[in-house]
């Protein structure tokens, strides 16, 4: 969570910078008491709605770039409610309030929205906009639901149109309710852009952009337009550090088509314009990007950008990944949206081979550092059931710190990718928990400890999850590891169609858990980013996902294998792998019925086998598991010495 | 296939009379003689598109009814292209004549249609409407593409016109082409028109329209709209003979809300109004639905009462089982459309616990016609081998003859399900395979012999597939017959969330062969009705389908599972059950991860054991199969003596 050379600044940190705005400070002061408590909040916005005319407001987890991380200028919802889970959606009407939120964040919901009025509504996988159905059956015909347009991709805004009609009931999407009642809204970051150079970035910005060039010109679009924050850096070959986690920066482009001939050079057509905050990029950088064709403008110039765009000109733009504000906004100048994927999403989540070797080279190292890590948390947790008074208790916090002290020592190692979840017993049963300095537990006892740490490097991106005993597991938490680490191995090991759409793998992961009367609430797998958001689509290895066609498995792609088991008030165990979909090695059947891929597993990091019921496993799951942990022996000993060394050859012996 | 008693007529006897139309009869031969021939046909459509001034012109499979198996007046694709598959879509540009066809069919559309000029398009898996996309990328814009609004459900055209309408394209649809060239044109199907009674039909008619009332209450729509033929015998406890094997008749319904406070009193909204030829109902019949509130009209005014209802109501409607034709007629009217899934559609995939008793007697039943035949088969074969002159030699014909003999045996027996599908080696090959008398093979040699059949009956709809060897089988046959038990065990063997959506599962059966480099391009389970189409949805098990929310698995819902693998030229294999969904056993979880279904298999024939590699099953799997082969002896026994008998004891040993 660090790298301060390359200028990350921390999203949390900017929140407490105030926005300038045009009240006087004691009506500023007086205003601000009123929104001091989760309900003064909830009473604005109220007011704010019957003076606007709408019977319900909803506010997203999302910013005008539909990140799954919005910088905290963005986090109204959190602000609102109170609920400070990545994801929900808050809805207001005069008489009710309630957060959406899925299994992954009930617990976390319930506590933080006790007492505040607000109930919390509990999103079932596979559902796609409840809130929405709830909206259309509990408004009255003619009401109007608001939303601020610039939050809400091009897609979503549609079929909320189209599902809140049909009771009549219709959409207001031109007001930013917050704006008028968060009078300390936290102000936009101002991070550096820097760039991602070779050998990391194998690709040049110029091959990419005329790879997307060349999918304009299929689609007949002489403009292109990019919101999406993961696109923006991958096309570019640029990063930044403007929120928490992904290393991204906040921007737009408007891609041209590059060529004079294509009959609209008047219109400025050649070239890309990239929206950012000038102070982000220095002259060395801008005069690279312009050698590229790519110029600046400020990035509250984008939308009026758009506004100014010919009539008739044909802009490609991804309903899913573009704001209905943006789409709007060329709309209303004439300007004909050609929806369409964008390009750089699918060339983006395809690892090229060169980025594959950086890939396997840098979890060689993340490996390095989980060795040292545990090596340290073995040695020390030892050291404390000893009596050892010079060990200081280790706690989830410690956890934190050291992991990622650890990994601060590896080669290319710029933050985190998303903040450690280490929970102990009770709090590892939260998906997506995470220890403060108000709460936390010291590991002591009997139980498992859960780790879900990652890192950005410049030449990849990690994500693991290891669960390790702490004194003597019971052999119900034994059993439950032994019953995830079949569904991790069940898939790790599968075999599956070129093509085949992710979500439909997720069975096989499941199969062997359900079997015992055992699920659990997220998906199996997310795709990830090189270098990028740990959270990437389209791949995705998840039942409770929308099964679209461009969730076609192709080779390259890296998605995280994390089967898990979560007894609330008890225990959770996760187990995560990365890996890359590869051509699968050949059978005697070759290509007879089509081409089939495979897993190639990327972690390397010892599964620790001291929790394992060994006979229920089958011989091939034995067997995969020994192959592995000889390949992470293999991989990583050269990396580690002395005490990280050793753990390593320990950890790895065959079952 | 037969059932006199039912009055049931063949779909093909009809095709032989012509229409009248207002045409002179030596015009008429003129005319004939100009399309006796494919490319005659084509060469006819294309001079009529070029008169309606049409650039392409699409013919699926379908009919007003949008049925999976359209009366041979609609089958105009066949006509028109020679491909008599059961699915496949033509579409016909000025220069370009291509049919859609998946991979059930591609041996025999390719054989059909090679010298017509019509090439094959192969539709692979997971593909929604690549014909479209086609006609977008080769049509210019300003091009106008014709389909009969009969023909194409409201949703299916919906997505083509804005697909089309991507590129400058528009559909028009107000034209039957086929009218005009297709000269001889089958009649109408005339058959009579009887009820599903008690105990059979578990559930009264005014329950079921209750029900349907509901929903339309949940929807405030005054009017429902069914055209779907299952929907619509589902509903009205109606069954008829006018397509083959689906044992549903031609006619549409409008229901009214039934109650005369719903303030349409005047516009006769408190009755249903069946749209069928009235011939078909007999008076007793009409007096029975009339005293449910169900009043006869004359098939072919259902369009006209559309378009007479009054501007304003609202019509409820299922956009996936009601053709444009019928919603554009009702929009014409002023009638405000409402989009839902036809309600009956979900309550008739659903059996209700009555229901499930009769389909298990039924399938003792017919598992008892199948112990018959194949004790024949095997001591048919067996005296043929021996060179026993008094044995006629087996062929594929003679197995459909005595198959249907053996099932006419059995209470409750209406007809066929589909066409016997008996399929010797190479035969084997093609999933949809129908023997002829112009080509059939002789059973004789060595290798497997593929079975797929089943019966309609009072009490339930039977499917099942089983593959026996002939002579010797080659290791690889052996091997692949077991490569396809494990897929049809490992998700026989299956529990899953309640509630999620079937084609999520495929990959359960598919795994163990995909570990082979194995797979097949046909889904794993289709829905089964209750003496009912024998494919019928929401529930689906498929990889391929579109895995939208009206999938979800729910208890009650029949489904088969039928992996495969066909090898072209080789052989074939298959081996399938129909199973039901049913509350999964209890575990120690109880529903602490939510509530579990299990399938219950409802097949109960023996699943040949002389061809399994028994070393390649596991524990787990040679467990159920004994327990399987178990419950088959014990349940079948009973109704089976002599030869039979003996057969199922022999055929039902433990592995």
């Amino acid at each position: 969570m660090s790298s301060e050379g390359r200028g990350r600044s921390d999203g949390v940190r900017v929140a407490d910078r105030a926005s300038a705005g045009p009240v006087a400070s004691g009506a500023i002061e007086a205003a601000a008491d009123r929104v001091a408590t989760i309900q003064g909040r909830i009473a604005a916005l109220r007011a704010t709605m019957a003076a606007a005319g709408l019977a319900a407001y909803i506010v997203p987890s999302s910013d005008p770039h539909l990140s799954e991380y919005p910088p905290a200028r963005w986090l109204g919802r959190a602000w609102l409610s109170g609920f400070t889970g990545s994801a929900g959606t808050l809805v207001v009407t005069a008489t009710h309030a309630a957060v959406w939120a899925d299994s992954r964040y009930w617990v976390q919901a319930e506590s933080q929205l006790a007492g505040t009025g607000i109930v919390l509504a509990k999103l079932q996988g596979g559902q796609a906009a409840p809130h929405i159905a709830w909206l259309a059956e509990n408004l009255a015909p003619g009401d109007q639901v608001g939303i601020d347009a610039h939050v809400v991709a091009l897609g979503a805004a549609q079929a909320m149109v189209t599902q809140l009609g049909e009771k009549g009931l219709t959409l207001r999407t031109d007001r930013d309710l917050l704006e008028t009642i968060w009078l300390v809204r936290p102000r936009l970051p101002e991070t550096p852009i820097y760039e991602h150079e070779a050998p990391f970035a194998p690709r040049s910005r110029a091959d990419k952009l005329a790879a997307v060039r060349e999918a304009m010109a299929a689609h007949d679009a002489q403009w292109h337009w990019v919101s999406t924050l993961d696109d923006l850096a991958w096309l570019l070959n640029l990063r930044g550090a403007d929120v928490s986690y992904n290393p991204v920066f906040l921007g737009h482009a408007l891609v041209g088509r590059g060529t004079p001939d294509a009959g609209h050079g008047s219109t400025g057509s050649s070239g890309v314009t990239l929206f950012v905050d000038p102070s982000k990029v220095n002259a060395a950088l801008a005069a690279a990007l312009q050698a590229d064709g790519v110029t600046l403008a400020p990035y509250a110039e984008a939308e009026s950008t758009l506004r100014g765009l010919p009539s008739g000109v044909r802009l490609m733009i991804d309903p899913r990944r573009a704001t209905l504000g943006m789409a709007q906004a060329a709309r209303d100048a004439g300007v004909v949206l050609v929806e369409a994927a964008n390009p750089s999403t699918l060339a983006k989540a395809c690892k090229q081979p060169a980025e594959v070797a950086h890939i396997r080279e840098t979890m060689a190292h993340d490996g390095a550092a989980l060795c040292t890590f545990f090596a340290w948390l073995e040695r020390a947790l030892a050291a404390r059931e000893a009596g050892d008074t010079a060990q200081d208790p280790i706690d989830e916090l410690t956890i934190d710190t050291v992991l990622r002290a650890a990994r601060e020592q590896q080669p290319g190692y710029v933050c985190e990718s998303f903040a450690t979840i280490a929970g102990f017993n009770a709090n590892g049963a939260m998906p997506h928990y995470r220890a403060t300095p108000e709460a936390f537990s010291v590991i002591e006892g009997d139980g498992l400890l859960l780790i879900d740490s990652g890192g950005q490097y410049l030449g990849g991106t990690t994500d693991i999850t290891r669960v390790v005993p702490v004194g003597t597991p019971s052999a119900a938490q034994k059993r439950d590891y032994t019953t995830v680490l079949k569904g991790m191995i069940s898939l790790s090991r599968a075999r599956f169609p070129y093509g085949i759409r992710g979500p439909m793998l997720d069975a096989i992961a499941r199969a062997p858990m359900w079997a015992e009367g055992i699920d659990f609430g997220h998906g199996t797998g997310h795709g990830v980013g090189y270098f990028l958001n740990v959270h990437e689509g389209p791949q995705v290895i998840s039942h409770y996902a929308n099964a679209d066609a461009a969730t076609a498995m192709l080779p390259g792609m890296i998605t995280s294998i994390e089967p898990g088991v979560y007894r609330a008030g008890q225990w959770g165990v996760r187990i995560e792998n990365l890996v890359i979909n590869q051509p699968a090695p050949a059978t005697d059947e070759g290509e007879t019925f089509g081409r089939f891929l495979a897993f190639e597993t990327l972690t390397l990091c010892p599964i620790d086998t001291r929790c394992i019921q060994a006979e229920r496993l089958t011989p091939e799951e034995r067997a995969w598991l020994d192959a592995y942990h000889r390949t992470v022996r293999e991989r990583v000993a050269p990396l580690v010495e002395g005490d990280a060394l050793a753990w390593l050859e320990q950890r790895t012996q065959p079952l």
